[in-house]
């Protein structure tokens, strides 16, 4: 018997290849299916998470520059650390290479490595270096702390609890589209220079996130312990229902109060696409995605890089999305897949 | 301008790129350029090596079975952690994979993870699952403990101290050879079948290696510290002066104290290479090599699992080997390159 792999998706094979797991160490806090997990080593905790970058079906190495690269390559990993309410303390960076690219390349590379780790406080550590015949792989482990069960894990919202995200969503998603348009121009055209000065704000989401560890700072210091966290790799509504389905809850959430940057508005409708969409199924926007108790509001609502968009509900009433003219729509998760 | 990685070589190339890394958490207590790092976390320690694996850099699927492939991937992180006398606790997995591999197939490959893992009582807490255009890959990280400063570097030899070796070495290099001769006679007549029983030992040596978490062990009951450990995965001659560089030490080893199995003896001469040769240039061996105190002579020389090969001397006298017909031959790294 074949089952092909693409039958059962991403998240599907997970769960599959992981039913069987057990945990043996009485220190395993947190393993399998969140942003990250814990380990509890000697009564304070840490918070690990890993992810697998590769030339071609993540990045592109026509428009992405190294030294971007390298920093989104730590930041992306950072953000899962940030996801679950910690702090990240050190990175290892595992890579494999093919003769195409050169040391001075690579030079750049670690240049935005290093230049994530500075601005982040992060130590490099160690790592794993290889060759490659197809192309350039990367693979990063994120290790970070958190005082003992002050994790945030995917699984504690309930019904009533307020639904905020930070910052602003879809950017990333219509950056990458114009990326994309200028590459095949630049390849049926190898005389025209792509001029992307206007659209810097969207390119520069795609290009280098940067991880909301201020967020997470500063629903720290405020004393705001949000009750469930993702961060937002996917698109907002296949963040949000992995929110629900871990918490078994359902939500609402209302579209006029999705953040949306002016710029992914204008840069929508020029692809004729509607924004929204874009902040619902585009990706890569590395905000945080939390939710927060009712009496935590009025903190909340005068942080103005969060927004309150919506409630968890009882799971009996699904998970919505109410339009701007008051319709009903059930959100459906149209996440981009790295299978497909 | 522009430098070819190759120039290099995989040492120079991490030299190269990490020698302005800088360290700013205090925890970190050792960072590139060993086995493993390690960092301090409230008063314990935690020990990460993190390994990439690359089908046709590091392994043929077409003479490895998953399960065994699944094992390996473990087993060889998991010897970085116990060469630095620490006990491993917790893995992450990530895995890109094309659509040639089969859910079942992915199923086998678990299968020997979480062999690996029940074998040395460590628990799989994450990793990252990705489609890939070319190959399997995977990339694993290992995470360990060890009492505070119990941890054992590969700079810590002085000269005088006695080098050790666990096992026998040479055999992973042969059973590939083996493998390899099967794999072209079976291309070339493909009713052939591969019979291999007879040299099951080597083939298993290549296949599935056992990380010697048992000789860390031994030596802690026996309060026996090593000065300084590495593990064998490029050949005794590439990691001797790998201890011998960071120890900034010479050494003189025995040709005729390498410990060799009968059967590597009886396969190199049948391929016509020296079994010493084996020994000290090929690789994947896993074994323990590390150096202790004079005063430990006794305790270690109890252990049929240990053999003694040599001592470690002022940096003066080079890196040396002497022949059984008692000629002095200087040591040179000969050993496997992932670059090639």
């Amino acid at each position: 018997m074949r089952t092909e792999i693409d039958s059962l998706g991403e998240f599907g094979l997970i769960d599959h290849l992981t039913k069987n797991n057990e945990t043996r160490n009485a220190g395993t806090l947190l393993g399998v299916g969140d942003d990250a997990a814990v380990i509890d080593q000697f009564g304070r905790q840490s918070v690990i998470s890993t992810d697998l970058l590769i030339e071609g079906i993540h990045f592109d190495l026509m428009y992405t520059p190294l030294r971007h690269l390298g920093y989104k390559a730590v930041a992306v990993n950072l953000s899962d650390i940030f996801a679950m309410m910690a702090t990240p303390t050190h990175i290892t960076v595992s890579i494999a290479l093919s003769s195409r690219i050169s040391v001075e390349a690579l030079e750049e590379f670690y240049e935005g490595v290093y230049a994530a780790c500075e601005k982040f406080d992060v130590d490099l550590i160690g790592g794993d270096t290889s060759s490659s015949k197809s192309g350039f792989i990367i693979s990063i482990t994120a290790i970070g702390e958190v005082a003992p069960d002050k994790y945030v894990t995917r699984s504690g919202a309930r019904p009533t609890d307020l639904i905020c995200v930070s910052g602003n969503l879809g950017a990333a998603y219509l950056g990458l589209q114009l990326l994309e348009r200028e590459k095949k121009i630049f390849l049926e055209n190898p005389g025209v220079q792509p001029d992307l000065q206007q659209q810097a704000y969207l390119v520069g989401r795609i290009l280098k996130p940067e991880p909301r560890g201020d967020i997470a700072e500063w629903l720290q210091e405020n004393n705001i312990m949000p009750t469930s966290m993702i961060d937002v790799s996917d698109g907002l509504s296949s963040e949000l229902l992995h929110l629900c389905r871990n918490s078994d809850t359902g939500c609402t959430v209302y579209e006029d109060k999705i953040p949306i940057h002016a710029e992914t508005t204008e840069i929508a409708l020029q692809f004729g696409v509607s924004p929204v969409t874009c902040a619902l199924s585009g990706g890569e926007d590395y905000e945080l995605l939390f939710t927060i108790r009712q009496e935590d509001y009025e903190q909340v609502a005068r942080n103005n890089n969060i927004s309150v968009i919506g409630y968890m509900t009882v799971k009996g009433e699904g998970t919505n999305l109410v339009t701007k003219g008051g319709n009903k729509h059930k959100l459906i998760s149209q996440g981009w897949s790295a299978f497909g």
